[in-house]
């Protein structure tokens, strides 16, 4: 019985998720799912994309989070749509609940989501949400063998972004050995290092986004 | 069907956090469960109270990660009895898991027992392991609106200590911000600001510890 239960609820999601998918289609919006732990600087990044990419594509945001609507506040005031998802005692977005969010933004009028899931290296990356891109960000401040010990995150993301760079001179973090431990798991992952607060590396890393969300709408 | 099997799941990890309660009550010894997102410097942390603590409690650890045994031969370069957890898909430290594994740790000759918990804000502050203290890690580069958007484990919680703190002229990061915040959500947890790696704050933190075990073992 615990099986078919378990089936059930995995069969729902792939439902959602396969519903958000069809949907983004239709509209010609490329969608992103930024993966962290809590405080890698997720939104900073989004607020730099938005900054970069002002005039050029037209982003939404999806905010997810446990509580509170600090984050979707942040966005909102770069002038840009955003919805922000509580997820309360789910530690992460569940794509059904991604799909009835995006009632909330005009998708015609979106190029580019970005879905900021919640604060967790781990169940966040067992949930497939209908994205064209998954990108996992880690912080130089959280160590070097985050790769080895969370491995499932970085062998599904097609992209992993290495952030506050500008931080490296005081701590211990080689940027080199958490290429390794991604590409071991990963080896077509594609990696950039990026500080938001200085802007180094910001336009490699959107390069590509850009590039992606031109096909999909080309 | 459903919640029958929920309740049945819940039942089972109560029973065996009570055990662990048994357990450690009857050999004497003190457990701190400890939790942070990844990254926050948990390992860190009781790498540097068990320098600290040398000679004066016999300090022993389970280490709960995803995959690998990376933390726990850190732990025992430093002289002291290990147990590595790997979790696999499992989020948080399972009470079932933790009781199991105890059996690896010679608790006669413990005093005070670590478990570092899998990284990760969301779901270990939902499961009480049958420690006697809870600590919540939170590094200065997280940011400081973290209570807010992870009440649960702030209001479960013993202790918040704020990590590497030597980190904070280049991060922006109120100190009071948190400190206020964790209080909304726990008017009575302990706070303290530690740099393991300078050792400021670090003896104000142990103290309360120290002094706890001491009156379990007396």
């Amino acid at each position: 019985m615990k099986v078919d239960i378990e089936k059930e609820i995995q069969q729902s999601a792939e439902d959602a998720a396969r519903k958000i998918r069809e949907l983004l289609a239709a509209r010609k919006v490329f969608a992103v799912n930024l993966i962290s732990s809590p405080g890698s600087g997720k939104t900073t990044l989004i607020e730099a994309a938005i900054e970069a990419l002002r005039g050029r594509k037209r982003i939404a945001v999806v905010e997810g989070d446990i509580e509170t609507d600090i984050d979707s506040a942040r966005i909102r005031k770069h002038g840009v749509q955003a919805h922000q998802i509580n997820t309360r005692s789910s530690c992460h977005i569940q794509p059904f609940v991604l799909l009835s969010a995006l009632d909330n933004i005009d998708l015609g009028a979106t190029d580019l989501l970005f879905v900021e899931n919640v604060g967790n290296l781990v169940c966040p990356a067992e949930v497939p949400l209908g994205e064209d891109m998954r990108v996992v960000a880690l912080s130089v401040t959280e160590g070097d063998e985050k790769p080895l010990k969370y491995p499932l995150v970085f062998r599904t993301s097609d992209v992993l972004v290495i952030t506050k760079t500008d931080l490296l001179p005081y701590v211990k973090f080689d940027p080199e050995r958490v290429k390794t431990a991604a590409r071991a798991v990963n080896p077509g992952i594609g990696i950039f290092e990026v500080s938001a607060a200085t802007g180094s590396g910001l336009p490699a890393f959107l390069e590509g986004i850009e590039a992606a969300c031109d096909r999909k709408s080309g």
